[in-house]
């Protein structure tokens, strides 16, 4: 066996999901609706007594922990690669790389911990490299690179959640020279959700490298908070995107494995 | 590390997600429904030419490879360990064991590999042992156990999907009392997905004696054909339900790793 | 004929329909959502160059200008009539009493003009009195009674408009002892949207004096600002509820015929 | 006052909403749902006993008896008056030619009924011309005409229904001549549901004549038996879309006043 179950660690990495959670007001309509509308009942009973009970899910393909495929982004109408963004595009998903085509990740993981970044602030490269040096963290090929802002633990207040701090675009251009398959944080967006990179004047800047110059993916509101209180650096990363045909994004819960 | 990932394979047991696909006409609807409705186009570009894409999923909470919470199944109107089922229930799920409660399974995985059966069929515990013991399958207590029908191969055609064969109660009540934390099928309900079984004339058996009385969860339209192909019967099993608050189900990719 | 169509004047009662509107925080979620999926678009063209649009509405029964059918509200899990609530109930709507019930409102109406009530008041039976009486508004069996509060006017501030005035449970009764098919406002809960009767002490009066003693109709959100700056006090007013089977409330867009 | 109330008769032209009964495949998914998820329960019941009930509609805006919107359909993608269409669409609807742009329809009513016509035949000018002067039609500018063709009795009958026959665009066009404000049948599309007009080669053919090219509106699934056998053909007609902001249809109920 290639995995060692006894003595292992799984840290979940999903924030809870409901009606309320931090959401970006570009994905509100529709936002995070779960309704129960089966519910146990005597009349609706088998003979033996049993009941059952189902709800409907309506979401946003970007609601809560979730990944972005690369259809979710375009650079001069093209995808990743060069796809005709509209032509690929249809009522119900894009016919290419749709979510549906990300394998599932299993993966070497890294965190880089930057502590509790103060909201509203743009993090620059060098405080990253930094904080990976210290901390041991040296991404390579294939690996996945978490950040962590401390954001996550205000995910119940929205407002300020909103507000945390993102990479600039020279963090994200120096994991997609390193050629990780995907980068994660525990902010909205991975950049800043709203507001222009200082350096480049661009509005998420890390959307264009990543997703459509790179293909590399990007994971938006990890939950970070007991990784790093372990000290957890490096790890085994999971995440198993759903494949929702033609969709931009997948709700994730990724696991950290030590 | 404890998980070696020079050489692992993964293998990838979601059926793909799309409206059309096999559906418990109990959950229709909703059913399955993702639309694309934010569209990359020209006029919502930023001034460095990037667009963002996006949809909306709406779907019930047992479509397509998911898992069932405890919150579930009820008999008597009571939950797994005597939970008063109305009283648990609000508009928005449930209080108490909604599939937000499950813990990210990683554990050890067998898959009972019965070929494929005729459908319309019940599946007896002398059979399903038999092709345990031929295979080297021992589950015991916290492991996860996966039975191959091969209707995994018709997810394309619903209705025979449907008519797959199901396991008899008493397959259900071997594998609570050896304690596993999950199981799992090929098939829409673990169980056939309508008639009685014939020992007992309870439909939906493993529903009760599973979930309600022995609080193991049940992973529905797995897609087995490739770990079976490759002979495999032992592996680590990893299955991440999507913390929906008060959810009675979630979608999930597992997989399996060797 | 019975309609003189020559110089008739038809005046719109239904506030506008969007996203951001004022809503009840009770039917939130799922609020309001209407998403564009299927553009107008080269590559689904027919030979003659036609092509399709259309798009997906999700909201809850209660959102905007609506009726509130009587199953809606219940006292002592009993509708209207002694209706067993609970029984009367499924996933999918209520066997009795749900929106498809109400025929087409084709009735004398009479609007009873407060001019602009200041908010967070409860108005009392001889202040609508008063006006009424002034204005010429003499109600009857099978007619319905609107009533202005001047609310209406601040749709475009939901914050405002959930705080405005609505009526004492004296008026909803005198309303109901005179035998109307429908009372209408524009506020959202005929009711203050919060806060309790100060006669009674109960929140809601109207919902149970009208829906539930009386199987007199809510109408809710009303427009009726030209209405009034018209001078109008009496006219036909039409309202037809979508027939949702089992649904507990209606969009509706009612008009006043002059 | 310029409805005579007195004798009035109202018939109600809409059919019963509901999952399952007859949808365009086009516009599945999203289909129709409502689901009925805040019941009438003890404890969630105010002090004097009041509960209440809500639930979530899920709809395609061409979902059973509606009205298409001029921004429904596009010919070289240009809608009514040369509007451009992908210039005019959002993620949330169109900015130009919603349904909200439609005021309540108020008008003279004609019903030209065909009897029941077998399915899957064009209906053509001729024999149209030919019942409206049998039964003393006489449309003209401003009013609405209403085909009868018989399938409104197989509502419950969806593949019956969907085969039901539909107008030549000989038929549109001398209605967009006569400059009638909204046609409307019961059947599916007006036009046949599939096929093309054997005169022209063109599928849908009145979706381009008269939403497109004369701006008459169509509105599709209307009742028109009890109409039909009360033997009235001119009536005063009444329909209120509601003011979806952006939406390329709305559900309806019109009515037929005598």
């Amino acid at each position: 066996m290639t995995v060692e179950l006894t003595g292992l660690r799984v840290f979940d990495l999903e924030q809870p999901r409901y009606h309320g959670a931090p959401m970006h007001p570009g994905h509100v309509p529709p936002g995070f609706t779960y309704v129960l509308h089966r519910r146990h009942e005597v009349q609706s009973a088998t003979p033996d007594g049993r009941t059952a009970s189902s709800g409907t899910l309506i979401t946003s393909d970007h609601a809560g922990t979730h990944i972005d495929a690369l259809c979710h982004q375009a650079v001069g109408l093209r995808l990743c690669g060069g796809v005709d963004a509209p032509a690929a595009a249809t009522s119900f998903g894009y016919r290419e790389l749709g979510v549906e085509t990300i394998e599932p990740i299993v993966a070497r993981g890294w965190l880089i911990d930057l502590g509790t970044v103060e909201p509203e602030r743009w993090i620059g490269l060098d405080e990253v490299r930094r904080s990976a040096d210290t901390q041991g963290v040296r991404p390579a090929a294939g690996d996945v690179v978490l950040v962590r802002t401390g954001a996550g633990a205000r995910w119940d207040d929205p407002e300020r959640y909103l507000r945390a701090a993102g990479m600039k675009g020279e963090v994200s251009q120096w994991l997609a020279d390193t050629r990780v398959v995907a980068v994660g944080a525990d902010n909205m967006a991975w950049d800043r959700a709203s507001g222009d990179d200082p350096d480049t004047g661009v509005f998420l800047p890390g959307h264009s490298i990543l997703l459509v110059r790179s293909g590399v993916y990007i994971i938006e509101n990890v939950f970070l908070e007991e990784l790093a209180a372990a000290g957890v650096h490096e790890f085994t990363f999971l995440c198993t995107p759903l494949k929702i045909r033609g969709a931009t994004g997948s709700p994730v819960r990724p696991v950290a494995l030590v």
